[in-house]
């Protein structure tokens, strides 16, 4: 028996399937406090068998490196209760024999939409999402990237949009990148929600200047052959073309995989990236 | 017989030596037509053998993603006649058998700095090099990344250095990152060479702002464990030191690996990395 499972946030969704990404059953249930969270969720597994491998995609930050003290654990978040709290922990608790791959969710994504998805049969591919904050999960040559933690692609800093004067909404940095495209800040400087902007609003404009911006840096250090831009705020019709023009804009003929077209585009799996990512996990 | 070549836009460095680094005999000369240095080099290894392995570490842009049309040619370059030179075809013709590796420069520097130098034992690493433009070499879970191409961080964007009005540099865009803390940005922006700018000089103050943004995004996108910044800008003293405090002080308590110190380190094998580095690549 192979198993998933997908912490997210707000939602959590748990699998059984394949390692190949085949969901053959799933449930989705709030997250709320760690103990109560991994109860239901390795519950749901002993009903229904022992598992011999878990794969589980994870909102960050959180040690996803064998080895080193870190591992298995959350390390800082807003969310009471679950900084420290250790994954890899709980899991070892109720199977103990279990093979646990723990990933991050944006990972999990890139790996799910390499093999099943928008980037299929792409080795060097990268996945964006824009929600409550900014995030990347990074494969390059067929390995997800992990360095020394993960990717916090969202603290990068990008030059200013021309004529944006919105301080930023990061609580660490105001104007990263998160700070200036996420979500809230998105919110805070129009006065209303991403979702029910006019895809003829400005907003759309300054979104995908920050977001070219943000790509163009990601290229420069890895190189991807093509990038997916995912999460709820990327929704908008034409935001990724139009990320991709001001992408080549700025690119100016430089960057060689920017030859491709389309370069910038939506995920496939969307709401199923998180626990096919995760199954996923357990076959690498 | 293993053989090494470096290829630079000055000078081309040859060797033999061993798969783990070792040059046993090395001889430097500089880097004229391809036709004349590639004759040069490899008449120089036949008067002492025929290389079973030859690791060559090549200015760039450069192919060296195997299967890929451009693999093993220069790709563009402002040196006359190099555009579209087939290093790995010039190799072919002299050694048919030899294993050919090739690479970056930078690639190979960072692989050499791992193994032997700076970053011993730092499977997460990455090599910036400032000098006539910005270059950067990355080993990431102990793979030396390539993408679709390979890394061209120089060209990244970063936000303006407060009070910088000077409009950069770089022929394709002006002010990426190259553009506005290159070797000849320096110069042209304060008047004289970096070489001759004294230690306490305002341009140092700019530079490693500059500097530590690039790493800000290279570090948000790989998560390096250390950053080693080589070339001739940066070995003005306590340059390593100011732009690491800046890297820190940006970051603001986020990007876990920053707790390393120091995190911002000059390279230890210096002119010797890329021969070196072209060594090891046979090895790889």
């Amino acid at each position: 028996m192979i198993a998933g499972i997908e912490l997210g946030g707000g939602k959590t969704v748990v699998a059984i399937g394949t390692a190949t990404g085949l969901v053959q059953e799933e449930w989705r249930f709030p997250t709320t406090t760690p103990a109560e969270t991994f109860g239901r969720a390795l519950q749901w597994f002993a009903e229904r068998g022992t598992p011999e491998a878990i794969g589980v995609a994870a909102f960050g930050p959180i040690g996803i490196v064998p080895g080193r003290p870190e591992y298995g654990k959350v390390i800082a978040t807003p969310k009471p209760g679950w900084k420290d709290f250790s994954i890899t922990g709980a899991i070892a608790e109720v199977f103990p024999a279990a093979k646990v791959t723990l990933d991050t969710d944006v990972n999990a994504a890139v790996l799910a939409e390499a093999r099943l998805g928008a980037g299929q049969g792409v080795d060097d591919l990268a996945y964006i999402t824009i929600g409550t904050g900014i995030g990347a999960g990074i494969l390059s040559g067929g390995h997800l990237i992990h360095g020394a933690l993960h990717p916090e692609f969202g603290h990068i800093k990008v030059p200013r949009c021309p004529g944006d004067e919105y301080p930023g909404i990061c609580s660490f940095h105001k104007d990263c990148l998160e700070g200036l495209a996420s979500g809230p800040s998105i919110a805070a400087r129009w006065g209303q929600p991403a979702a029910e902007l006019p895809r003829d609003h400005a907003a759309w404009d300054t979104e995908a200047w920050y977001l070219a911006h943000g790509v163009l840096s990601l290229l420069g250090v890895v190189s991807s052959a093509r990038v997916i831009i995912g999460g709820g705020v990327s929704q908008a019709e034409g935001f990724h073309e139009k990320t991709e023009r001001i992408l080549k804009e700025i690119a100016a003929g430089y960057f060689v995989p920017l030859s491709a077209s389309p370069y910038v585009v939506p995920p496939l799996l969307e709401q199923q990236a998180g626990i096919v990512g995760a199954l996923l996990l357990t076959g690498i």
